[in-house]
């Protein structure tokens, strides 16, 4: 029998709360390289090693010299410097200038001891192979850059929590720190239960179905940043279940139990999980459609969720849970999914005190609009999503939507 | 010397519109598991098999029946069937059901031969051990999914050139497809050259620089879908860049040339890439900042880009060339960028006929309207990209924005 809980639903973002309110993620931190890091999260505040740039460098291509020789130079009275050569890239001058001297240098050259500035070479003249015109004044400082400009030795790069973009994995090459401690990805584990179900990759027997659960939920959890862990497929037995709940369970940080849709599997989902630790079942029951017989549960600070095992509801259930749980282990919060405007192409019903989710496929009227056309599917199974293009979210109070409003479709 | 095509700058988007002219993308097909696939480009139409489902289905938890043994039934009338027994999950029908039979079925149970119509559970009302009461007639297809109902055998699941997400997984092993031909991902070659260049994990002596490029390109190629193929470093001198470059392009189906900063190597640049094949160079200069020295080319039907050797430039050219290469090799177009509106803090200067990439910091002001300030260093270090948000883009013909306009600021 369905327990009383089941009949109180919750609005999903409740269940969310709940999660956070009984789990307090403590995830482990990766010491990676930092070129395997990019779109990682930081573990700890990132301080720079050295000072960058670690010497004085020009900026641009031209004379390094004293801007006190180049004082009050101009086009038509122009400085005369002994020219000292080239410092080529790469290498360190090797001895100083004097007062009256000019060394070529590049772009990121390192300045010689006692020159303060760089003339650019379009404001330059060669006079003879040791001499050339200055034929206009650099101040002291004029297209250097100090060593530590950018970043002093002990200053703070980025701070714990960050995500590494392609810039900041530059950024900590630049400074030598090859190796960075960033927050653990969370493994998601993900059990089946049902004696109807056969892995996909077995010859498929009369009564069977193929349990894709496994895979489509393991896609997403991937793609929401966390390691996918397939636990394979439970009996519809309480014994069997409970072992592989178990196992898995020990190996997770988030799991995932989809129950197939015999009422002994539906039953038996909420006994294994409390059987894996306190405080067990929070919730059994969401005001959405689909997705009506989730459970809701933290075992021993693991968050564990109890899925319909109909394909399209156990996917667009995890949807609305599963990036929540992924972003809050890694500090985080997830990001919105994207959405596209369109005009709703036929009425579409829903019932006040409950979120549908409804399938859309988008469309383009003969004025160039974005239509969306909601996807209807008696058998709610998961090729409705696979022709959809997206997803219209019909909240909590809102018993549905008219024709010809404009809608946001989120992209799924 | 400069050439004369230097100075005859191109808009980003011409110089991507010469790539598309010039360059015919023929991807190879990797045929991979289909657990493997989320994400990746399908390379052919998928047809199903199968039909789905492959029996005819229960829908709800109910009876099995003939329709025609409940015409008439109601509350005040109910039909009597005989229970022939509970059809368990996963199992075949062993016999067929008479008329005036009904047999217990659970959802997605299969239908025995002459059943039409399931009863929902909810409707019905057990008499004694073999008999049920019917309390709603059911008509025949009610609450039953027809064989081949979703997808008929031989159906187009999924065209060529999709983009497999979760549900496209379940739906390719829903009918045992367990093997996908997956367009190839894009191998995006880089090579850096310059004399003042160390490996980032080598010790750094006076003057020298770490590179980086190879890691932020490294990066952001994998963040757009390509497999990025680091080359190392090349030496400022012409046979050392070609034997290289050589190598790297066979290796390869898009390469980058991130050339130092010295003039040689900026000179040598050119030639390497004419050396690689027709029609070699298309266009030397963009009418962008930073970016001004890129060098467009396509070589035996591979585009090749010579970047600026300044990461800031390397990285932002590559971030408005590279995505559109990489969604063509595949036959797609990129994804635009997230944006986010903001108020600019402050005056942004710029020049007609260039098109400018300013990166800037997002701050909330006193009133918490998200703001946009401008990062400025003379350095263009890569810690101008650290420390901001995102970029703001400052078009061709715009002579620069005032400050307190609201602009759109790109995620980066």
């Amino acid at each position: 029998m369905p327990s009383p809980e089941f009949f109180q639903v919750l609005p999903p973002a409740d269940a969310l709360a709940l999660f956070d309110q009984q789990w307090q993620p403590q995830p482990p931190a990766d010491t990676i390289t930092t070129a395997a890091a990019p779109d990682r999260i930081l573990a700890a505040d990132i301080r720079s090693p050295e000072q960058v740039p670690a010497f004085r460098k020009s900026t641009v291509d031209g004379y390094a010299v004293r801007g006190s020789d180049t004082f009050g130079a101009s086009q038509s009275l122009p400085a005369f410097l002994r020219l000292r050569g080239e410092l080529r890239m790469g290498e360190a001058p090797r001895d100083d200038i004097d007062a009256g001297d000019a060394l070529l240098i590049h772009t990121g050259g390192m300045l010689p001891a006692s020159a303060d500035a760089v003339v650019m070479l379009e404001h330059t003249q060669t006079v003879n192979e040791g001499e050339i015109e200055i034929l206009r004044a650099a101040a002291p400082g004029e297209n250097v850059i100090q060593a530590g400009e950018d970043v002093a030795a002990g200053g703070l790069i980025l701070p714990r929590w960050h995500r590494l973009r392609p810039q900041d994995i530059g950024g900590l090459l630049a400074v030598g720190i090859h190796e960075v401690n960033v927050v653990s990805k969370p493994r998601v584990g993900i059990l089946s239960c049902g004696d109807e179900l056969t892995p996909p990759e077995a010859e498929l027997t009369t009564g069977k179905v193929r349990d894709i659960n496994a895979y489509t939920l393991s896609a997403l959890a991937e793609k929401y940043g966390a390691r996918p862990l397939r636990l394979g497929i439970a009996a519809d037995a309480i014994e069997d279940y409970r072992q592989r709940a178990e196992a898995g369970f020990d190996a997770c940080d988030i799991l995932l139990l989809s129950a197939g849709s015999s009422v002994s599997a539906r039953d038996y989902t909420r006994d294994v999980i409390n059987g894996l630790g306190e405080p067990g079942v929070l919730q059994h029951g969401l005001a959405t459609k689909p997705g009506k017989p989730t459970i809701i549960a933290v075992c021993k600070n693991k968050p564990v969720i109890g899925l319909p095992g109909n394909p399209v509801s156990a996917l667009l259930v995890a949807r609305q849970l599963l990036p929540h749980l992924i972003a809050r282990y890694q500090g985080m919060r997830p990001e919105p999914p994207a959405t596209t405007k369109a005009r709703l192409a036929q009425r579409v019903a829903s019932v006040t005190g409950r979120e549908d989710w409804l399938p859309v496929k988008l469309a383009r009227a003969a004025d160039g609009e974005r239509l969306a056309e909601p996807v209807f599917g008696k058998s709610n199974l998961i090729f409705t999503l696979i022709v959809a293009d997206g997803l219209l979210r019909v909240p909590l109070n809102t018993g549905g939507y008219d024709a010809g409003i404009i809608v946001d479709i989120e992209r799924f």
